[in-house]
């Protein structure tokens, strides 16, 4: 049976192209690229010539980009840092602050942090999954007031705050160059020292607009398999150096000890070149094995899921309840809504769970998830009820997410899909 | 210009049709392992089957087998473990033993390990870069007498030893089933908890005998680069669980969060099952792309390292002086010797730093390395010096490492390169 695959976000459909070409190159220069010899200085210099192209697309400096193992390490390496969350405990009692519809690689770090002795705090989202600037900027006065309550001598240092791009279960975009530049003046008015802002961009990079130099970010994480090529490879972004908790033989400038992967290097330098949105002209792909440029394809992206929405709101309801047959979470998600990535979006079947849905599609060929991947074993949808959605609703979601090489045809088969299994139900 | 490559140690050449089968596999395959739908259930079948391969090559069970990004996140992990390193520093103040040749991927943990409170002691090894089994036990009786001097109030718990399998500078094979039982029985004696004993096992794997389980080690890391498939992707061997502080989604049983890297654990299943020697009967490789079994490989490759000792042994030396022309390090290597794997050889010619000799040789086409790639930018020999040897002799040390694909015209041009050299110095 040939499946219909709506699960771009937890792992993209390779670009097999992108990787043989990454591989050939790999296999021809095999040395270690930290060895001395000449076969070593080639293969270095083509790990650097793969960092100066994903810094092009990205249009940061070279060496602000560090290869990680993927969008996890990325996460890890900053939110980790000794700088956070020191080996012998924080000697200044300290805060960070994260949205609540962080993906697992961000929040399950915050128990490192306060076990350092740093109070985590998370901010929700409106109804539609995204931080507002202005109830970030209260979740701080209040932490500070609060502290301030306290007496000086208690006073918390705030270090950091972390907040994605894109959701990965709704799609929802943060507007980061508006939050960013709340936590700015809120220190800058406060006369606090600077709070390092991390951003994970893992579901943003190839599919949304990224600039992360313009929006004043200190640090971000990418992931290339999101982009169809290698697992194991991934970016960290680093406005200027952090101490990390790496060890070993400092590979990548100290940030990230071990063998540099090239293979991953040059699929994730040509994955951004096919796939990256920045904001302003992009520069030319190095090679030409895509068939849609990165515009055209969210268009189309956005085309598509606008198309599936429509027609979900013609569907007839359950004959049992008065229900809709199947709505956006958000409820107001409208098509080609801006507040959302064109690749990402959370539906639910009223009545009908969001674990029981995805079985059924796959019953009938159809690859969609509930939440991430990586939360997959959680009971609780706790992106979605950070939301305010109410348990029993959230409970129903199901995420469906798609990619460049997603068609009309795919489309239709899902949301016959959904037709038959409500039918059902 | 064909290259002569002698930088096995640092990175093998690659084995192209296992990398080609593991990508094809993994292409077929794509899905998120962690998904739910039945395209993830299948990548988690073959995930496992492939952990279950490796299994069966290093003779452990599959549960104890954890995919990692590589031999430094393996180490990493264990010697990062919030176990011996808590976020907030140690409550009782603890000891750890590493041997000084250690890789910088183990000896780089000692300063995490001692900002939360835990004093590292180094164990120096034998002039042949062997630890002895009795220097150890002495090493941990006077750290406890010394301890035991200062009074009950601040006797440090010992928590960990941590000796490599085989050196990556001189492939001197320790003793690590001898090393193993000083540890437990000292500790026995003693009436001391057990202590946790973890073993870089990087340039074992494949090479020489390993048998984690039946040696009876903590853990032990193994990385597949080393042999000709994917770097990203590496093994972490735990006898029983350990609480690790990788943060995300809980893949990997919780102790390395990231979405599975199936191409890499399929080239490691591919790897181990062509190349693994296995203390005792080997299972039979589920796909056939050897022409050399690997018991044969390793017999050939001692043949060719006895070959090329023995005629360097005859090299005329250096006119201006009295000195061999280029001698073993230890001096007293023999052919054949069983305390050395057959794939990594430490050479030197007096009067000739081993930087001058890595550069010259690369002039003349052939790829050898000084230490590791990992401590290409160190100017000290710490390994070669902790053997004894004397600063300027250990400042003249080059690597020679070799792989299944060496040929016995590979080892004629590496005499003839050293000849030339010779004759220039």
């Amino acid at each position: 049976m040939t499946r219909v695959y709506f699960d771009w976000a937890a792992s993209a459909i390779p670009d097999t192209p992108l990787l043989q070409l990454s591989l050939q190159q790999s296999l021809e220069n095999y040395a270690n690229p930290s060895a001395k010899h000449s076969q070593g200085r080639s293969a270095h210099t083509l790990l650097e010539s793969a960092r100066s192209r994903c810094a092009s697309v990205l249009r940061v400096p070279p060496a602000s980009l560090y290869f990680t193992s993927g969008g996890t390490e990325s996460n890890q390496l900053v939110l980790q840092s000794p700088i956070f969350a020191p080996p012998g405990g924080l000697a200044v009692p300290s805060a960070a602050f994260f949205s609540s519809t962080e993906h697992p690689s961000v929040l399950d770090n915050a128990r490192f942090l306060e076990a350092a002795g740093c109070a985590v705090h998370q901010v929700n989202p409106e109804q539609d999954g995204r931080v507002s600037p202005e109830v970030l900027t209260r979740s701080l006065e209040r932490f500070l007031d609060h502290d301030a309550g306290k007496g000086a001598s208690t006073s918390r240092r705030l270090r950091l705050v972390a907040i994605m791009a894109v959701n990965n279960e709704t799609g929802a975009i943060q507007d980061i160059p508006a939050l960013v530049a709340a936590v700015r003046s809120f220190c800058r008015e406060r006369g606090l020292p600077p709070v390092h802002f991390h951003c994970d961009a893992v579901q943003a990079a190839g599919k949304t607009v990224l600039h992360l130099a313009a929006w004043g970010v200190d640090s971000a994480a990418i992931s290339a398999h999101k982009l169809g090529v290698p697992r194991g490879i991934g970016l960290l972004y680093l406005r200027r150096k952090l101490e990390t908790r790496s060890a070993g033989g400092h590979q990548e400038g100290g940030i990230r000890s071990g063998t540099e992967n090239l293979f991953g290097a040059l699929g994730m330098a040509l994955a951004l070149e096919r796939h990256a949105l920045s904001a302003g002209p992009r520069i030319p792909a190095v090679v030409s094995v895509s068939t849609l440029p990165d515009a055209t394809a969210a268009a189309a992206a956005a085309a598509r899921f606008a198309r599936l929405l429509g027609t979900l709101r013609t569907l007839p309801s359950s004959t049992s309840t008065a229900s809709s047959a199947c709505v956006p979470i958000p409820a107001d998600r409208a098509e080609n809504d801006p507040r959302f990535s064109p690749y990402i979006l959370q539906l639910r079947c009223p009545g009908i769970p969001g674990e029981v849905m995805v079985r059924a599609l796959d019953d009938l060929g159809i690859s969609v998830s509930t939440g991430s991947a990586c939360s997959s074993n959680s009971p609780r949808r706790v992106v979605l009820e950070a939301m305010g959605l109410a348990p029993s609703h959230a409970f129903e979601g199901f995420r469906v997410s798609q990619g460049w090489s997603t068609t009309d045809d795919d489309i239709d088969a899902l949301v016959d899909g959904i037709r038959r299994v409500r039918t059902i139900f």
